[in-house]
């Protein structure tokens, strides 16, 4: 069974009744249940718990961590963002949603600003899937068509995704690479889109099916993590003549 | 013309006289050298030079930064990796040599460890052209042979290059990604594992093409610095029902 | 100087009084003239011509050939497809711009069905630059815009693309991927979407822009062709014991 | 349940005593046979049978083709290739093994010769893992080793893999880019290189081990097929003033 860890920063649900409205058990209470209902072994974490709810014990047990996070990138503690990149590294799958972008743990794995453009203005995005033959796009129609969404925008300040999944349509005329995949380390990620907190984007059927697709696409694997360092010769080698 | 700023540790040199021997000008001395005589605009930079040689005018005026370090890495300030780092994702070209491969600012880029199987064996190296039509390929023959050089072997915990241009076979029995290529925002960056120091590497004619291939195939394009930040709507949004 | 050949199936042209408007001297004297402005050495070739204008010896002269099919696809011969098909393999550049997706030598390098969606609706395009520091993107803004081009619009059924370029907003509610580069054998492929043949699109700055940068991209390299075959060792081998 | 038929050229079988004693079932027997025992349903076909035992019927009922072919790829019909063709593209994957990088089918889906050096020389191969987190690598070590196989080596002339799995060093000093997936329309292929028909290979049980983890991950998805050619608009176009 999958240990899915789904990580909220679990501020504006406090904060501010229209979203609390939305998500009265927080993003992380509705992403954990409809991942429970997927019969993963899930738990969550927030940033006010101590370590941030993310343990040495919590990483041990967690094969993919899902992050969920906006206007406090900066109180995550290095400390923590080194233990999770350490643990991406060794083969850990991370799901990052929506602004995860500039979490400071994606932006570590990512090596860039990772900005982008964005508006607030509720507006229809329809996200096209280009990769058919993905496990991530299992059991989806052409696109997902969400009414109301956060628009982000391209140039969006990434690495070249190794693979990418979801192309997304701006009624304000923009488009987004809305679903990517990395590989870094032993550990997958999967960058996706969508996610406002004022929109009930978590409750649309065919968003919960990409998240789901998505954290059993990150699965670590059993592969025996790679030995580094120093290594003596497989083969026999030649002395060289001076 | 293309304003290269050539980096070096500029430490084995100093200490260590079998170094001395084949480099009596620097690392940096015979690499500037060849990429001066393949007219570019050269400057040299190292360690211990106030800032690392690496000012905000030196890095204002450089289009590709060729690094070359191995022993001293952590002497590297904090504060100039996160400008050089800053220069790349607006444009700046990055060649990164050797062992390079674990300086501060390529892991920053990267995001990963870096790390990999080494050996010093005077082994021979044997370099596989992967990606013929890659203009950093350009004039070369199916493979460089090298008699002797330091083993660098897979796995090695990059990225997923952009681009692979070179497959490297070793006497002892491993192989590597020896020539890869990655785009960090605005920046391009050509990793090349050839160059230990005790070995006349970098006097090789067909290494020597390649640098020059590399720095040329780094070199910045005009487009104008993407716009991140709030966007207004280029087209009219509809009001959506409540 | 790079010998550019255009070719063009020109029969809407001589069909078509709307289309004749636009492009009095075909789609490919008006291809031909900015590129020609822009320095290279340019020749033309066309469907009606004998071996459509590309006979061995104009292949042979060629570094880069443009390609513009739409009605007439199944009327190019096979034996000329087979000939261009070589060339690529060889080293030759190819451009295939708007319905060249569907083009039998377009098909052919891909190995897949290259179909796609389609409307003609006087529509707003707006090709969003996603790889800003490629070359194929010098000299532009963050974005094209076209005030009417017929809608491609995805699912793309192409290979996943070397390098993915532009990505196309449509105003009719669709995403494209626009600008997509492949590497075939020692060719270099470069496939942009706009350039239906009722609308002024080659006559675009910009558009005329991507196409030069693309030629540029595409030209071949001084590589050597790889030697394939039965190959001696280039190492002893140790005799296995039975 | 996956449904897999493995197609085996089996001439080598007849003819050669030599290969009879290292596959007294055929090779597809002995593939077949592995197979099975890790649970998938597995049929059979082979060169001489109706239709190359690729009938309508039996690719209706298969999700993953694995594919050994040598000395009669030119047997094979084109119509087949065509009916196979048709097959991947609407997402019946393909393992295509050792010498079937040149048979018909993974020809035409690569556009490119597909042709690379080789050498029967009773020689070593080292399969290095450099995509460690693949599932394609699940339960591997670092590399696999087989005494003796047939060299197959750079250049490969094949399009750019969308992933690359396993790089091979050879004793007699070439390398090779010995497992690459590929998506092509709906389906995916993978491409493993060992399997020479006088050496005991498919007896190795990593061999065996990546060539069940290929054939898993080359299963269909149950994604919808995409709709191609002519489509309605989603969003209100504005008439542009002439």
């Amino acid at each position: 069974m999958v240990n899915v860890t789904v990580w909220n920063e679990y501020r504006h649900e406090k904060s501010d009744e229209a979203v609390r409205k939305v998500y009265p058990e927080g993003i992380h209470g509705q992403i954990a249940s409809f991942l429970e209902a997927s019969s993963f072994h899930v738990r969550t974490a927030t940033l006010d718990e101590p370590e941030h709810g993310l343990t040495e014990e919590v990483l041990a047990n967690t094969d993919v961590l899902v992050w969920w996070g906006h206007i406090a990138h900066k109180e995550v503690s290095d400390e923590i963002v080194e233990r999770v990149h350490k643990k991406v590294l060794e083969g850990m799958g991370l799901v990052a949603l929506h602004s995860g972008h500039m979490s400071k743990i994606f932006m570590k794995l990512m090596g860039t600003s990772c900005d982008l453009k964005w508006r607030e203005a509720e507006e229809k995005e329809r996200l096209w899937v280009v990769n058919p033959s993905h496990p991530i796009a299992e059991g989806l129609g052409e696109y997902i068509e969400l009414e109301k969404e956060e628009m982000y925008g391209e140039h969006f300040d990434i690495p070249i995704p190794d693979e990418l999944i979801f192309m997304s349509w701006f009624e304000g005329g923009n488009v987004f690479r809305s679903g990517c995949t990395y590989r870094r380390g032993n550990g997958k990620i999967f960058y996706f889109q969508p996610g406002h907190e004022t929109y009930p984007t978590y409750y649309h059927e065919d968003i919960q099916k990409v998240i789901i697709n998505g954290v059993k696409w990150c699965q670590p694997t059993t592969y025996g993590y790679p030995k580094y360092g120093h290594s003596e010769a497989l083969e026999k080698i030649q002395p060289k003549g001076e």
